[in-house]
């Protein structure tokens, strides 16, 4: 199985534990000449750790998240050679998780990672800690770049919060929530424009599926579904059959491409009675990760 | 990109075009000393085939599905060895189909098939054809055998029909839109019984992405969710916090897994215009399929 | 493991025993649009049985190698989809090796076959057999006549026979070894032009290393180099510094690329008290495979 | 292509530049609960560096290889969860290879290179540079440490310089090599033992073939064989019958495996007019890299 790996054109290997030395990945297949814009990445591993946003985890907050480029960049050009990054953990804590050395969290991978392993790493939930995602962001701003240079945009948004589907009103949904130490669920809404005709394979690698792929293994996510989705069960075929979705046969039709994920409340709270630095509403931070997997994904298929 | 292989262990190559001479399929690392029961098989592509249901179409019903073993098995005892089966296409009408050779059927793949690749198989959608699920079955069925005899149990059910959702009203439900020439979309519902504690992967394999991409490579699918999915979302953590629907950090926790997916209507129907052979609600058809490519995924991770 | 498929870009699987119903094989990945020529894959066909050579088994000879194209193919031109074809195995005869049900032949691989797989198919070889060589033929045509598209020319010779290195004296040479009911070995060096310059991958996927994986995966290979290959041990880097063998770095350097491989006689001969239809130098009936494989493997890089 | 990743069991991807910030590598699939032993590591990397040797680059003399773990071990104990590494690369002396940057080397990969990325990292060969092979090094340790573990033993020996095959007499042919200026080939056996019985994939991934691309991925190998290999050519089927090698049909029969390979002299010398630290005789520091390649390669099978 492919485990910590993404990819088999621009091959994303992920690695690191949350209150280990660093996480951090290596992206093999990356052509050569391509320009990185890095502080599009700083950009986007803010808008991840929730800063100006409600309800984020102090732990997010307090990384600076700088990324040190090991390998495959020179001049701020890519060389074609695998681009290895680290992200150093600084702001780690063993001790605030001191007491999980023999205890699992409720709804957390705590007991499954022992049972499977024989062995973890208790540090804050370890590898399954949703820290791991910033090395995907960081993937996933060159896949951006690299689409952009075609054509290609994604943009994803927040559209519903708990009940809440006017924007205007998540953040004070949101801290609601966090006052009452407790926590809430969310829906993304993702939107690809400018995907050239023909991108996808017709039978096990059609873009809908691989899109699923990637964005079901962001933690807390429930649910993908695009075009008409699980609403669209009620409408006739002569109403809807000529709503594609921007996808016919698992290959891309020219038009937009919208899809959308379900992000379940965090379980860890203070009202479930967990100690540590925890989310109200992680979808609000799931955004450009949802949109780093997409590009990820879309990557594979140009 | 994988194109028409599905799986790294069990491997699974699809092939065959709905008009041609045969669909088929070969399955690489099926395991020495597996007892194939042929009855199931013949049992699971009638049931694909709709044979017994409202509104399946007349093609499915008029194919006797009859697999032919090129390889891979002695006395029904598979050798370790690949195993290859064709299914010829003994009702293939191609003259049915002469009227698409230079038009594009809405709805259909035909047009992004020709720009994809500037040449389509135009006799009934060609490999685009769900026809093509027939031999998922057939593996489906292998993968199916092997994990019941680890204790694994696959069970799929329709549990939504337009908007009714009492299955005792389905048949009259579909008979409606059949009779109006029009077609109806339908939600599945999939339980995994018995899969041992550890199963999955923790970062890209998770069990839900692999199961999603798995049944969104199926024809019509729009969506999937496990556990709460996206109804869980108006819910606080403080109330759901110890659902895991069988899964935590991508890994199954030995309880059941339940997941939905929904397939939207067959698009070309009379009352759109479209002549041919078609389903008033491709749902029941692919209550099969669904099981199928549950086993063909969950095989991976054994 | 790759186990019965070979290749990411052009994915062939290989399937089939030897004296089973059929042996045959999947290519997905081949663009649409290559006319495929027939009567070229028959003449390949007939090399690799051994017609008009000296001392060619007789299986290979009676069976007729008749290919049945199941898929892929619409009046002689790829459609992009998966190309499945199939050989019947119309000279099988089981009861030849009916003696092999509970013996292992010296020098095959009956005995680590059971040892691996707890059960195997006795008849002949099953799957370890040579025939499932003509397999590779059918595919390596098909990428044969993609690179000859592209101007890239592979030609296989044999150039040594036990000690023989005149052509001329091939023939009598292995006439020799037959009426003795012995066996021998030889060497084929095959040369690889017109392909691009930056062909190749600079680590893992180096040409050589991918061409030695391909070759030594045929039957009785022994042994693989290039350029100044085991000879060259001899020179100093000041004598052979500019001969590149037409890689550098892994990657094509535009010149021609020669490297030969070494076949073991067959261990099963008469001499040897082994009934059945034998070669007495397999290595002629190699060179066809050999540049099948060369084929395959080089299709994956373009 | 696979490119920089090597092997779908225990995964490894490197990554680096000679003269770039680091050199390095994630393996990925390692079991949990393996005690590393670090000092081992720090062995092989010296005697790859060439420590002791006569002739050894004065570039790898000087690089400490001090290792840094960054993830996936607690405690001196694997997690499952990937391992990353680097090393820094401390003698980096880009200013050395300054006249580089608009030069090519004569049998270096710089041109070609250049040719298909279009730029290059002119620094001292960049990835092209053996420096690559100590990441590849240290990622044998791992698999020879679990190999170790289950009774299987890798062992690699120069077992000719030039026309030299008296062990005793090899410091002194490459120390008259070096004097002038020039360089010379080798040839290293290595033996498998303890390899159990039914390793292998019968078919593309036979252990032979794997061995081989493992191995011809090495820079400067020019040839492989084993068995019997090239010498084997001339004796006939009833004098060899019962000499496997180890392996038969792809399989592993349980005896020793015994493999040879080929080292060219590095073309890049004083004597050929190029300045920069180079080797007398790659092939010296190449033995434990073959070690390891050899690792890496059977750690895939188990």
């Amino acid at each position: 199985m492919a485990k910590n790996i993404f990819g088999d054109k621009w091959t994303f290997t992920s690695f690191g534990e949350s209150h280990g030395a660093a996480i951090g990945g290596v992206l093999d297949g990356v052509p050569a000449g391509l320009h990185i814009d890095f502080a599009m990445i700083r950009s986007e591993l803010s808008r991840r750790a929730g800063r100006g946003e409600v309800g984020a985890s102090q732990r997010a907050l307090h990384e600076p998240d700088e990324v040190e480029w090991l390998s495959g960049v020179l001049d701020s050009v890519t060389l074609g050679t695998p681009i290895a990054f680290l992200i150093r953990n600084k702001d780690a804590r063993p001790e605030d998780y001191e007491y999980l050395r023999h205890t699992y969290r409720v709804g957390h991978a705590d007991r499954v990672y022992e049972q499977k392993y024989g062995i973890r790493d208790w540090r804050g939930g370890g590898r399954a800690s949703a820290r791991e995602t910033a090395a995907r962001v960081v993937a996933g701003c060159l896949a951006k770049q690299e689409l952009a240079s075609k054509g290609v945009r994604i943009h994803a948004d927040l559209v519903q919060v708990g009940a809440e589907t006017d924007p205007a009103k998540f953040t004070e949904t949101i801290a609601v929530y966090q006052r009452e130490g407790d926590s809430i669920g969310g829906i993304i809404e993702c939107r690809i424009q400018g995907l050239p005709v023909g991108t996808g394979e017709p039978i096990f690698d059609k873009i809908q599926a691989h899109l699923a792929y990637a964005v079901l293994s962001i933690n807390a996510c429930k649910g993908f579904e695009y075009g008409t989705g699980f609403r669209g069960v009620t409408q006739p075929g002569s109403a809807i059959n000529a709503i594609s979705g921007g996808i016919s046969g698992g290959i891309s039709d020219g038009t937009d491409i919208v899809f959308r994920c379900v992000f379940k409340p965090t379980p860890s709270t203070p009202k479930a009675g967990v100690k540590g630095r925890h989310d109200a509403c992680v979808a609000v931070r799931a955004v450009p990760v949802v949109e780093a997997m997409t590009a990820l994904s879309l990557v594979q298929f140009l």
